[in-house]
Protein backbone atom coordinates (compact mmCIF):
# COMPACT_ATOMS: atom_id res chain seq x y z
CA UNK A 1 0.00 0.00 0.00
CA UNK A 2 1.35 3.73 -0.83
CA UNK A 3 0.59 6.23 1.43
CA UNK A 4 1.72 9.85 2.20
CA UNK A 5 2.72 11.27 5.57
CA UNK A 6 1.22 14.77 6.26
CA UNK A 7 1.14 16.95 8.97
CA UNK A 8 -1.31 20.18 9.87
CA UNK A 9 0.85 22.02 12.68
CA UNK A 10 2.01 18.87 13.96
CA UNK A 11 -1.14 16.90 13.82
CA UNK A 12 0.13 13.97 11.73
CA UNK A 13 -2.22 10.93 9.77
CA UNK A 14 -1.78 8.08 6.96
CA UNK A 15 -3.05 9.38 3.80
CA UNK A 16 -4.06 6.61 1.22
CA UNK A 17 -5.21 7.82 -2.26
CA UNK A 18 -8.38 6.02 -2.60
CA UNK A 19 -8.40 6.29 -6.29
CA UNK A 20 -5.81 4.02 -6.55
CA UNK A 21 -5.52 1.81 -3.80
CA UNK A 22 -8.54 -0.26 -1.68
CA UNK A 23 -8.11 -0.35 2.10
CA UNK A 24 -10.25 -3.10 3.20
CA UNK A 25 -10.82 -2.74 6.84
CA UNK A 26 -9.86 0.97 7.52
CA UNK A 27 -10.07 0.50 11.22
CA UNK A 28 -7.73 -2.53 11.36
CA UNK A 29 -5.47 -0.63 9.55
CA UNK A 30 -5.68 2.77 11.80
CA UNK A 31 -4.62 0.88 14.46
CA UNK A 32 -1.65 -0.50 12.71
CA UNK A 33 -0.22 2.18 10.95
CA UNK A 34 -0.79 4.61 13.78
CA UNK A 35 1.74 1.92 16.09
CA UNK A 36 5.50 4.10 15.49
CA UNK A 37 7.10 1.11 17.16
CA UNK A 38 5.65 -1.93 14.64
CA UNK A 39 3.93 0.21 11.99
CA UNK A 40 4.21 3.83 10.77
CA UNK A 41 3.21 6.28 13.62
CA UNK A 42 0.62 8.60 13.13
CA UNK A 43 -2.64 10.59 15.02
CA UNK A 44 -4.65 7.80 12.75
CA UNK A 45 -5.46 6.84 8.88
CA UNK A 46 -6.92 9.29 6.43
CA UNK A 47 -8.36 8.20 3.39
CA UNK A 48 -8.82 10.64 -0.10
CA UNK A 49 -12.16 8.74 -1.81
CA UNK A 50 -13.71 9.36 -4.41
CA UNK A 51 -17.27 11.26 -4.12
CA UNK A 52 -20.80 11.78 -6.05
CA UNK A 53 -21.16 14.94 -4.09
CA UNK A 54 -17.61 16.65 -4.07
CA UNK A 55 -14.74 16.48 -5.34
CA UNK A 56 -13.56 14.09 -2.93
CA UNK A 57 -14.73 12.51 0.14
CA UNK A 58 -12.34 12.36 3.62
CA UNK A 59 -12.65 9.34 5.90
CA UNK A 60 -10.78 10.01 8.71
CA UNK A 61 -9.94 6.84 11.74
CA UNK A 62 -8.36 7.94 14.62
CA UNK A 63 -5.28 5.35 16.09
CA UNK A 64 -7.46 3.58 18.19
CA UNK A 65 -9.23 2.38 15.26
CA UNK A 66 -12.86 4.44 15.86
CA UNK A 67 -14.00 6.72 13.06
CA UNK A 68 -14.38 10.49 12.87
CA UNK A 69 -16.87 13.08 11.12
CA UNK A 70 -13.87 16.15 10.37
CA UNK A 71 -10.43 17.16 11.30
CA UNK A 72 -9.65 20.75 10.80
CA UNK A 73 -6.09 19.73 10.51
CA UNK A 74 -6.51 16.33 8.72
CA UNK A 75 -8.86 18.28 6.02
CA UNK A 76 -5.97 21.10 5.20
CA UNK A 77 -3.55 17.80 4.21
CA UNK A 78 -6.50 16.58 2.06
CA UNK A 79 -6.45 19.73 -0.10
CA UNK A 80 -3.27 20.05 -0.21
CA UNK A 81 -3.20 16.26 -1.17
CA UNK A 82 -5.61 16.78 -3.71
CA UNK A 83 -4.54 20.22 -5.03
CA UNK A 84 -0.60 19.08 -5.58
CA UNK A 85 -1.82 15.68 -6.96
CA UNK A 86 -3.87 17.23 -9.48
CA UNK A 87 -6.75 14.46 -7.92
CA UNK A 88 -9.21 17.07 -9.29
CA UNK A 89 -9.71 19.99 -11.29
CA UNK A 90 -9.74 23.13 -8.71
CA UNK A 91 -12.50 25.68 -8.48
CA UNK A 92 -12.76 29.15 -8.77
CA UNK A 93 -11.35 32.07 -6.26
CA UNK A 94 -13.02 31.30 -2.65
CA UNK A 95 -13.83 34.96 -0.85
CA UNK A 96 -14.41 35.74 2.73
CA UNK A 97 -15.35 38.74 3.78
CA UNK A 98 -12.37 40.86 5.11
CA UNK A 99 -9.50 38.63 4.36
CA UNK A 100 -7.80 38.61 0.81
CA UNK A 101 -8.98 36.12 -1.97
CA UNK A 102 -7.81 32.73 -2.20
CA UNK A 103 -7.09 31.94 -6.02
CA UNK A 104 -8.33 27.93 -6.18
CA UNK A 105 -11.51 26.04 -4.17
CA UNK A 106 -12.27 22.49 -3.10
CA UNK A 107 -15.30 20.87 -2.25
CA UNK A 108 -14.54 17.92 0.25
CA UNK A 109 -17.40 15.25 1.30
CA UNK A 110 -17.48 14.48 5.19
CA UNK A 111 -19.08 13.14 8.14
CA UNK A 112 -19.80 16.92 8.85
CA UNK A 113 -21.03 17.84 5.37
CA UNK A 114 -20.20 19.14 2.43
CA UNK A 115 -16.96 21.68 3.42
CA UNK A 116 -15.39 24.25 0.66
CA UNK A 117 -12.23 25.33 1.11
CA UNK A 118 -9.57 27.88 -0.62
CA UNK A 119 -6.48 27.33 -1.44
CA UNK A 120 -3.32 29.57 -1.61
CA UNK A 121 -0.45 27.56 -3.75
CA UNK A 122 3.17 28.63 -2.68
CA UNK A 123 5.88 30.00 -5.11
CA UNK A 124 6.57 26.07 -6.14
CA UNK A 125 3.23 26.28 -7.25
CA UNK A 126 2.08 23.52 -4.46
CA UNK A 127 -0.55 24.70 -2.17
CA UNK A 128 0.91 26.52 0.98
CA UNK A 129 -2.26 27.91 2.96
CA UNK A 130 -5.66 26.65 3.32
CA UNK A 131 -9.00 28.23 4.11
CA UNK A 132 -11.41 26.43 6.11
CA UNK A 133 -14.65 27.50 6.62
CA UNK A 134 -15.89 25.63 10.15
CA UNK A 135 -19.32 26.65 10.50
CA UNK A 136 -21.23 28.44 12.69
CA UNK A 137 -20.23 28.08 16.54
CA UNK A 138 -22.64 27.02 18.65
CA UNK A 139 -23.38 29.14 22.22
CA UNK A 140 -26.33 28.23 23.43
CA UNK A 141 -26.13 25.90 26.95
CA UNK A 142 -28.00 22.84 26.14
CA UNK A 143 -26.32 22.20 22.79
CA UNK A 144 -22.93 22.59 23.76
CA UNK A 145 -23.79 20.89 25.98
CA UNK A 146 -23.44 22.34 29.64
CA UNK A 147 -25.34 22.55 32.85
CA UNK A 148 -25.13 25.93 32.89
CA UNK A 149 -28.13 28.00 31.75
CA UNK A 150 -26.71 30.87 29.42
CA UNK A 151 -26.72 31.91 25.53
CA UNK A 152 -23.83 32.64 25.51
CA UNK A 153 -22.30 31.16 28.05
CA UNK A 154 -19.01 33.66 29.00
CA UNK A 155 -17.18 33.53 32.05
CA UNK A 156 -19.33 31.08 33.89
CA UNK A 157 -17.16 30.10 37.63
CA UNK A 158 -16.61 26.15 37.74
CA UNK A 159 -14.66 24.40 40.63
CA UNK A 160 -11.73 21.88 39.81
CA UNK A 161 -8.54 20.56 41.26
CA UNK A 162 -9.43 22.87 44.26
CA UNK A 163 -9.47 26.08 41.90
CA UNK A 164 -12.53 27.80 40.81
CA UNK A 165 -12.01 28.87 36.84
CA UNK A 166 -14.02 31.07 34.68
CA UNK A 167 -14.97 29.50 31.68
CA UNK A 168 -16.40 30.93 28.16
CA UNK A 169 -17.98 27.52 26.61
CA UNK A 170 -18.12 27.05 22.95
CA UNK A 171 -19.05 24.30 20.30
CA UNK A 172 -17.42 23.91 16.75
CA UNK A 173 -19.66 20.59 16.55
CA UNK A 174 -17.75 19.24 19.62
CA UNK A 175 -17.23 21.26 22.90
CA UNK A 176 -14.63 23.22 24.53
CA UNK A 177 -14.13 25.35 27.15
CA UNK A 178 -11.95 28.23 27.07
CA UNK A 179 -10.30 30.02 30.33
CA UNK A 180 -7.99 33.11 29.91
CA UNK A 181 -4.90 33.23 31.52
CA UNK A 182 -2.03 35.86 31.92
CA UNK A 183 0.56 33.28 31.92
CA UNK A 184 0.40 29.90 30.59
CA UNK A 185 3.73 28.42 31.58
CA UNK A 186 2.32 28.41 34.76
CA UNK A 187 -0.63 26.12 33.92
CA UNK A 188 -0.57 22.77 35.23
CA UNK A 189 -3.08 21.06 32.41
CA UNK A 190 -1.78 17.05 33.52
CA UNK A 191 -3.69 17.72 36.67
CA UNK A 192 -6.59 20.95 35.54
CA UNK A 193 -7.39 19.41 31.86
CA UNK A 194 -8.61 15.90 33.42
CA UNK A 195 -10.70 17.58 35.96
CA UNK A 196 -12.24 19.81 33.85
CA UNK A 197 -12.80 17.43 30.99
CA UNK A 198 -14.32 15.27 33.35
CA UNK A 199 -16.77 17.92 35.39
CA UNK A 200 -20.21 17.33 36.09
CA UNK A 201 -20.69 20.57 33.91
CA UNK A 202 -19.78 18.55 31.05
CA UNK A 203 -22.50 15.73 30.18
CA UNK A 204 -20.31 14.64 27.07
CA UNK A 205 -16.95 16.05 28.94
CA UNK A 206 -15.31 18.96 27.01
CA UNK A 207 -11.88 19.86 25.43
CA UNK A 208 -9.70 22.58 27.66
CA UNK A 209 -7.95 25.42 26.50
CA UNK A 210 -6.12 28.24 28.44
CA UNK A 211 -5.85 31.43 26.33
CA UNK A 212 -3.01 34.52 26.45
CA UNK A 213 -4.69 37.41 24.48
CA UNK A 214 -1.22 38.98 23.47
CA UNK A 215 -3.22 42.19 21.75
CA UNK A 216 -6.53 42.27 20.02
CA UNK A 217 -4.98 40.56 17.16
CA UNK A 218 -3.52 37.65 18.34
CA UNK A 219 -3.19 35.11 21.14
CA UNK A 220 -1.49 32.05 22.78
CA UNK A 221 -2.98 28.83 23.42
CA UNK A 222 -2.31 25.25 24.81
CA UNK A 223 -4.60 22.39 24.90
CA UNK A 224 -6.00 19.73 26.66
CA UNK A 225 -7.90 17.36 24.62
CA UNK A 226 -11.14 15.42 25.06
CA UNK A 227 -9.61 11.69 25.33
CA UNK A 228 -6.07 12.38 24.40
CA UNK A 229 -4.66 15.19 26.57
CA UNK A 230 -2.13 17.66 25.47
CA UNK A 231 -1.86 18.05 22.04
CA UNK A 232 0.41 20.44 19.34
CA UNK A 233 -3.07 21.81 18.03
CA UNK A 234 -6.75 21.26 18.23
CA UNK A 235 -8.66 23.23 14.82
CA UNK A 236 -12.03 23.11 15.86
CA UNK A 237 -10.85 24.50 19.76
CA UNK A 238 -8.48 26.92 18.05
CA UNK A 239 -11.97 28.44 16.66
CA UNK A 240 -13.52 28.16 20.00
CA UNK A 241 -11.09 30.10 21.26
CA UNK A 242 -11.36 32.77 18.84
CA UNK A 243 -15.22 33.34 19.17
CA UNK A 244 -14.20 33.24 23.04
CA UNK A 245 -11.80 35.34 22.41
CA UNK A 246 -13.99 38.31 20.60
CA UNK A 247 -17.23 37.11 23.15
CA UNK A 248 -14.83 38.30 26.14
CA UNK A 249 -13.91 41.48 23.98
CA UNK A 250 -10.26 40.58 24.10
CA UNK A 251 -9.13 40.23 20.36
CA UNK A 252 -10.75 41.07 17.25
CA UNK A 253 -12.70 38.24 14.97
CA UNK A 254 -9.63 37.99 13.13
CA UNK A 255 -6.77 37.26 15.28
CA UNK A 256 -3.97 34.97 14.88
CA UNK A 257 -3.83 31.93 17.09
CA UNK A 258 -0.20 30.62 18.44
CA UNK A 259 -1.10 26.85 18.82
CA UNK A 260 1.98 24.63 20.16
CA UNK A 261 2.50 23.26 17.20
CA UNK A 262 2.26 26.35 15.11
CA UNK A 263 0.04 29.20 13.81
CA UNK A 264 -3.66 29.75 12.37
CA UNK A 265 -5.55 32.58 11.27
CA UNK A 266 -9.02 32.62 12.50
CA UNK A 267 -12.04 34.68 11.24
CA UNK A 268 -15.22 34.73 12.88
CA UNK A 269 -17.01 36.83 10.08
CA UNK A 270 -19.68 38.77 10.55
CA UNK A 271 -21.84 38.11 7.40
CA UNK A 272 -22.67 34.30 7.95
CA UNK A 273 -21.46 34.30 11.10
CA UNK A 274 -19.43 31.08 10.37
CA UNK A 275 -15.57 30.75 11.44
CA UNK A 276 -12.70 31.13 8.65
CA UNK A 277 -9.92 29.04 10.04
CA UNK A 278 -6.70 29.11 7.46
CA UNK A 279 -3.51 27.63 8.22
CA UNK A 280 -0.33 25.42 6.40
CA UNK A 281 -0.66 21.29 5.64
CA UNK A 282 3.17 20.07 5.17
CA UNK A 283 4.00 16.94 3.05
CA UNK A 284 6.53 15.06 4.91
CA UNK A 285 7.31 11.78 2.71
CA UNK A 286 5.71 9.37 0.53
CA UNK A 287 6.14 5.55 1.25
CA UNK A 288 5.10 2.03 0.51
CA UNK A 289 4.52 -0.52 3.07
CA UNK A 290 6.67 -3.75 2.42
CA UNK B 1 15.93 10.86 0.63
CA UNK B 2 14.96 7.18 0.60
CA UNK B 3 15.14 5.83 3.72
CA UNK B 4 13.80 2.73 5.00
CA UNK B 5 11.69 1.71 8.53
CA UNK B 6 12.55 -1.42 10.15
CA UNK B 7 12.14 -2.51 13.57
CA UNK B 8 14.16 -5.10 15.86
CA UNK B 9 11.62 -6.07 18.53
CA UNK B 10 10.34 -2.64 17.97
CA UNK B 11 13.04 -1.04 18.14
CA UNK B 12 12.95 1.21 15.08
CA UNK B 13 15.08 3.24 13.19
CA UNK B 14 15.13 4.75 9.84
CA UNK B 15 17.73 3.34 7.73
CA UNK B 16 19.89 5.34 4.96
CA UNK B 17 21.44 3.42 2.14
CA UNK B 18 24.91 5.38 2.15
CA UNK B 19 25.95 3.45 -0.84
CA UNK B 20 23.83 5.33 -2.60
CA UNK B 21 22.81 8.84 -0.18
CA UNK B 22 24.82 11.37 1.19
CA UNK B 23 23.72 12.58 4.67
CA UNK B 24 25.27 15.63 5.42
CA UNK B 25 24.74 16.17 8.95
CA UNK B 26 23.73 12.91 10.38
CA UNK B 27 23.07 14.14 13.59
CA UNK B 28 20.73 17.17 13.21
CA UNK B 29 19.05 14.53 10.50
CA UNK B 30 18.70 12.37 13.79
CA UNK B 31 16.53 14.67 15.47
CA UNK B 32 14.22 15.63 12.54
CA UNK B 33 13.39 12.07 11.53
CA UNK B 34 13.16 11.04 15.20
CA UNK B 35 10.14 13.11 15.80
CA UNK B 36 6.72 11.84 14.83
CA UNK B 37 4.72 14.47 14.46
CA UNK B 38 6.94 17.05 12.01
CA UNK B 39 9.48 14.02 10.51
CA UNK B 40 8.83 10.33 10.49
CA UNK B 41 9.02 8.92 14.12
CA UNK B 42 11.78 6.39 15.41
CA UNK B 43 14.07 5.96 17.94
CA UNK B 44 17.04 7.27 15.99
CA UNK B 45 18.91 7.12 13.03
CA UNK B 46 20.99 4.12 11.64
CA UNK B 47 23.24 4.63 8.17
CA UNK B 48 24.29 1.35 6.22
CA UNK B 49 27.97 2.93 4.70
CA UNK B 50 30.76 1.23 2.56
CA UNK B 51 33.86 -0.15 4.90
CA UNK B 52 37.15 -0.90 3.81
CA UNK B 53 37.54 -3.54 6.69
CA UNK B 54 34.18 -4.92 6.87
CA UNK B 55 31.01 -5.69 4.00
CA UNK B 56 29.61 -2.59 5.68
CA UNK B 57 29.70 -0.15 8.46
CA UNK B 58 26.87 0.67 10.29
CA UNK B 59 26.41 4.49 12.06
CA UNK B 60 24.22 4.99 14.67
CA UNK B 61 22.30 8.29 15.91
CA UNK B 62 20.01 8.52 18.73
CA UNK B 63 17.05 10.54 18.84
CA UNK B 64 18.99 13.09 20.53
CA UNK B 65 21.27 13.41 17.69
CA UNK B 66 23.77 11.57 20.00
CA UNK B 67 25.81 8.59 18.85
CA UNK B 68 26.02 5.02 19.77
CA UNK B 69 28.71 2.12 19.39
CA UNK B 70 26.58 -0.47 18.61
CA UNK B 71 22.71 -1.58 18.90
CA UNK B 72 21.56 -5.13 19.09
CA UNK B 73 18.67 -4.52 17.66
CA UNK B 74 19.92 -2.29 15.20
CA UNK B 75 22.69 -4.20 13.76
CA UNK B 76 20.22 -6.72 12.66
CA UNK B 77 18.30 -4.37 10.73
CA UNK B 78 21.30 -3.85 8.77
CA UNK B 79 21.99 -7.04 8.52
CA UNK B 80 19.00 -8.07 6.49
CA UNK B 81 18.80 -4.78 4.89
CA UNK B 82 22.07 -5.96 3.17
CA UNK B 83 21.24 -9.21 2.62
CA UNK B 84 17.37 -8.37 1.02
CA UNK B 85 18.78 -6.25 -1.14
CA UNK B 86 21.91 -7.65 -2.04
CA UNK B 87 24.57 -5.21 -0.64
CA UNK B 88 27.25 -6.79 -0.25
CA UNK B 89 28.00 -10.71 -1.47
CA UNK B 90 26.83 -12.88 1.62
CA UNK B 91 29.63 -14.87 3.16
CA UNK B 92 29.61 -18.76 4.35
CA UNK B 93 28.21 -20.47 6.83
CA UNK B 94 27.76 -18.96 10.58
CA UNK B 95 28.16 -21.62 13.05
CA UNK B 96 27.99 -21.88 17.08
CA UNK B 97 28.66 -24.71 19.42
CA UNK B 98 25.30 -26.19 20.43
CA UNK B 99 23.27 -24.27 17.54
CA UNK B 100 22.38 -24.84 13.62
CA UNK B 101 24.48 -23.51 11.69
CA UNK B 102 23.18 -20.33 9.74
CA UNK B 103 23.72 -20.62 5.77
CA UNK B 104 24.86 -17.15 5.50
CA UNK B 105 27.26 -14.53 7.28
CA UNK B 106 28.29 -10.82 6.99
CA UNK B 107 30.57 -8.79 8.60
CA UNK B 108 29.59 -5.35 9.92
CA UNK B 109 32.15 -2.76 11.21
CA UNK B 110 30.72 -1.05 14.45
CA UNK B 111 31.81 1.56 17.30
CA UNK B 112 32.29 -1.38 19.25
CA UNK B 113 34.73 -2.80 16.82
CA UNK B 114 34.19 -5.38 13.42
CA UNK B 115 31.40 -8.16 14.44
CA UNK B 116 30.29 -11.15 12.30
CA UNK B 117 26.65 -12.04 11.68
CA UNK B 118 24.74 -15.20 10.63
CA UNK B 119 21.55 -14.85 8.19
CA UNK B 120 19.23 -17.21 8.23
CA UNK B 121 16.84 -16.45 5.20
CA UNK B 122 12.71 -17.37 5.71
CA UNK B 123 10.61 -19.13 2.95
CA UNK B 124 10.62 -15.89 0.65
CA UNK B 125 14.72 -15.89 0.23
CA UNK B 126 14.72 -12.45 2.58
CA UNK B 127 16.70 -12.49 5.74
CA UNK B 128 14.62 -13.71 8.81
CA UNK B 129 16.64 -14.62 11.95
CA UNK B 130 19.90 -12.91 12.70
CA UNK B 131 22.73 -14.25 14.75
CA UNK B 132 25.36 -11.88 16.37
CA UNK B 133 28.42 -12.32 18.75
CA UNK B 134 27.44 -9.91 21.43
CA UNK B 135 30.60 -10.28 22.63
CA UNK B 136 32.00 -11.82 25.96
CA UNK B 137 29.80 -10.75 28.98
CA UNK B 138 32.27 -8.22 31.92
CA UNK B 139 31.72 -9.80 35.34
CA UNK B 140 34.44 -7.81 37.32
CA UNK B 141 32.93 -5.47 39.65
CA UNK B 142 35.15 -2.16 38.48
CA UNK B 143 35.03 -2.67 35.23
CA UNK B 144 30.92 -2.96 35.24
CA UNK B 145 31.43 -0.57 36.69
CA UNK B 146 29.67 -1.10 40.25
CA UNK B 147 31.39 0.26 43.38
CA UNK B 148 30.37 -3.90 44.69
CA UNK B 149 33.94 -5.64 45.11
CA UNK B 150 33.11 -9.03 43.43
CA UNK B 151 33.40 -11.24 40.58
CA UNK B 152 31.23 -12.29 39.54
CA UNK B 153 28.01 -10.25 41.05
CA UNK B 154 25.93 -12.31 42.08
CA UNK B 155 23.14 -11.29 44.53
CA UNK B 156 24.51 -8.38 45.99
CA UNK B 157 21.76 -6.55 48.16
CA UNK B 158 21.13 -2.84 47.73
CA UNK B 159 18.44 -0.73 48.67
CA UNK B 160 16.77 1.58 46.48
CA UNK B 161 12.88 3.61 46.82
CA UNK B 162 12.41 2.14 50.15
CA UNK B 163 13.10 -1.63 49.33
CA UNK B 164 15.65 -3.86 49.21
CA UNK B 165 17.04 -6.12 45.88
CA UNK B 166 19.15 -8.68 45.17
CA UNK B 167 21.14 -7.88 42.15
CA UNK B 168 23.35 -9.31 39.57
CA UNK B 169 25.64 -7.16 37.66
CA UNK B 170 26.85 -7.97 34.44
CA UNK B 171 28.34 -5.44 31.60
CA UNK B 172 28.07 -6.34 27.74
CA UNK B 173 29.84 -3.10 26.82
CA UNK B 174 27.31 -1.63 29.17
CA UNK B 175 26.23 -2.13 32.60
CA UNK B 176 23.40 -3.78 33.02
CA UNK B 177 21.41 -4.50 36.69
CA UNK B 178 19.56 -7.85 37.13
CA UNK B 179 17.33 -8.92 39.70
CA UNK B 180 14.86 -11.72 39.55
CA UNK B 181 11.26 -11.36 40.38
CA UNK B 182 8.53 -14.03 40.88
CA UNK B 183 5.90 -11.68 39.50
CA UNK B 184 6.81 -9.18 36.81
CA UNK B 185 3.18 -7.19 37.11
CA UNK B 186 3.78 -6.46 40.23
CA UNK B 187 6.78 -4.24 39.86
CA UNK B 188 6.43 -0.50 39.61
CA UNK B 189 9.32 0.49 36.88
CA UNK B 190 8.50 3.91 36.57
CA UNK B 191 9.22 4.39 40.43
CA UNK B 192 12.43 1.68 40.82
CA UNK B 193 14.08 2.16 37.38
CA UNK B 194 14.89 5.48 37.91
CA UNK B 195 16.11 4.92 41.69
CA UNK B 196 18.64 1.90 40.70
CA UNK B 197 19.68 3.74 37.93
CA UNK B 198 20.88 6.65 39.56
CA UNK B 199 21.56 4.54 42.73
CA UNK B 200 25.82 5.76 43.91
CA UNK B 201 26.69 2.23 43.61
CA UNK B 202 26.75 2.28 40.19
CA UNK B 203 29.02 5.52 38.94
CA UNK B 204 27.73 5.38 35.37
CA UNK B 205 24.81 4.54 36.41
CA UNK B 206 22.62 1.34 34.60
CA UNK B 207 19.99 -0.53 32.74
CA UNK B 208 17.67 -2.52 35.29
CA UNK B 209 15.67 -5.17 34.19
CA UNK B 210 13.81 -7.45 36.05
CA UNK B 211 13.33 -11.30 35.07
CA UNK B 212 11.44 -13.70 35.62
CA UNK B 213 12.66 -17.74 34.97
CA UNK B 214 9.65 -19.64 33.49
CA UNK B 215 11.67 -22.76 33.25
CA UNK B 216 15.55 -23.62 32.30
CA UNK B 217 14.96 -22.94 29.08
CA UNK B 218 12.93 -19.70 29.03
CA UNK B 219 12.83 -16.75 30.93
CA UNK B 220 10.67 -13.45 31.03
CA UNK B 221 12.08 -9.84 31.58
CA UNK B 222 11.02 -6.08 31.23
CA UNK B 223 13.16 -3.25 31.22
CA UNK B 224 13.89 0.27 32.62
CA UNK B 225 17.22 1.57 29.94
CA UNK B 226 19.72 3.98 31.22
CA UNK B 227 18.09 7.41 29.63
CA UNK B 228 15.41 6.09 27.89
CA UNK B 229 13.19 4.76 30.85
CA UNK B 230 10.69 1.22 29.81
CA UNK B 231 11.64 -0.02 26.62
CA UNK B 232 10.29 -2.37 24.28
CA UNK B 233 13.75 -4.28 24.24
CA UNK B 234 17.14 -4.12 25.04
CA UNK B 235 19.56 -6.45 23.15
CA UNK B 236 22.47 -6.22 25.16
CA UNK B 237 20.12 -6.10 27.95
CA UNK B 238 18.85 -9.62 27.31
CA UNK B 239 22.66 -10.86 27.06
CA UNK B 240 22.97 -9.61 30.39
CA UNK B 241 20.01 -10.97 32.00
CA UNK B 242 20.66 -14.98 30.27
CA UNK B 243 24.10 -14.52 31.72
CA UNK B 244 22.69 -13.56 35.03
CA UNK B 245 20.15 -16.56 34.68
CA UNK B 246 23.09 -19.19 34.22
CA UNK B 247 25.31 -17.09 36.43
CA UNK B 248 22.03 -17.75 39.00
CA UNK B 249 21.40 -21.01 38.29
CA UNK B 250 17.90 -20.41 37.47
CA UNK B 251 17.96 -21.12 33.30
CA UNK B 252 19.93 -23.09 30.75
CA UNK B 253 23.29 -21.41 28.89
CA UNK B 254 20.76 -21.26 25.62
CA UNK B 255 17.46 -20.09 26.70
CA UNK B 256 14.50 -18.16 25.24
CA UNK B 257 14.19 -14.73 26.37
CA UNK B 258 10.71 -12.76 26.01
CA UNK B 259 10.95 -9.41 25.77
CA UNK B 260 7.89 -6.80 25.69
CA UNK B 261 8.55 -6.43 21.79
CA UNK B 262 9.59 -9.98 21.33
CA UNK B 263 11.25 -13.28 21.50
CA UNK B 264 15.36 -13.66 21.49
CA UNK B 265 17.21 -16.63 21.60
CA UNK B 266 20.33 -16.39 23.76
CA UNK B 267 23.47 -18.74 23.93
CA UNK B 268 26.38 -17.76 26.22
CA UNK B 269 28.65 -20.21 24.40
CA UNK B 270 31.41 -21.94 26.65
CA UNK B 271 33.74 -23.06 24.08
CA UNK B 272 34.47 -18.95 23.49
CA UNK B 273 32.51 -17.14 26.33
CA UNK B 274 30.46 -15.00 23.91
CA UNK B 275 26.89 -14.70 23.84
CA UNK B 276 25.07 -15.71 21.53
CA UNK B 277 21.97 -13.84 20.49
CA UNK B 278 19.36 -14.65 17.58
CA UNK B 279 16.10 -12.78 16.59
CA UNK B 280 13.93 -10.65 13.75
CA UNK B 281 14.45 -7.80 11.78
CA UNK B 282 11.62 -6.50 9.94
CA UNK B 283 10.99 -3.63 7.15
CA UNK B 284 7.90 -2.27 7.56
CA UNK B 285 8.05 0.61 4.45
CA UNK B 286 10.61 2.05 1.95
CA UNK B 287 10.11 6.21 1.97
CA UNK B 288 10.77 9.27 0.08
CA UNK B 289 11.60 12.61 2.31
CA UNK B 290 9.20 15.46 0.01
Amino acid sequence: MKFTKMHGLGNDYVYVNCFEEDVIDPSSMAIAVSDRNFGIGSDGLILICPSKLADVRMRMFNADGSESQMCGNGIRCVAKYVFDNKIAEPGSSFSVPGQPTLPHSLTVETGNGILTLGIMPGEDGLAEQICVNMGQPILEASEIPTTFHCNPCVGEAIEAGGETFEVTCVSMGNPHAVIFSENLDEIDLEKIGPALENHPAFPERINVHFVKAESPEEFSMITWERGSGITLACGTGACACGVAASLNGKCNRAVLAHLPGGDLMLNWCEDDNCVYMTGPATTVYCGELC
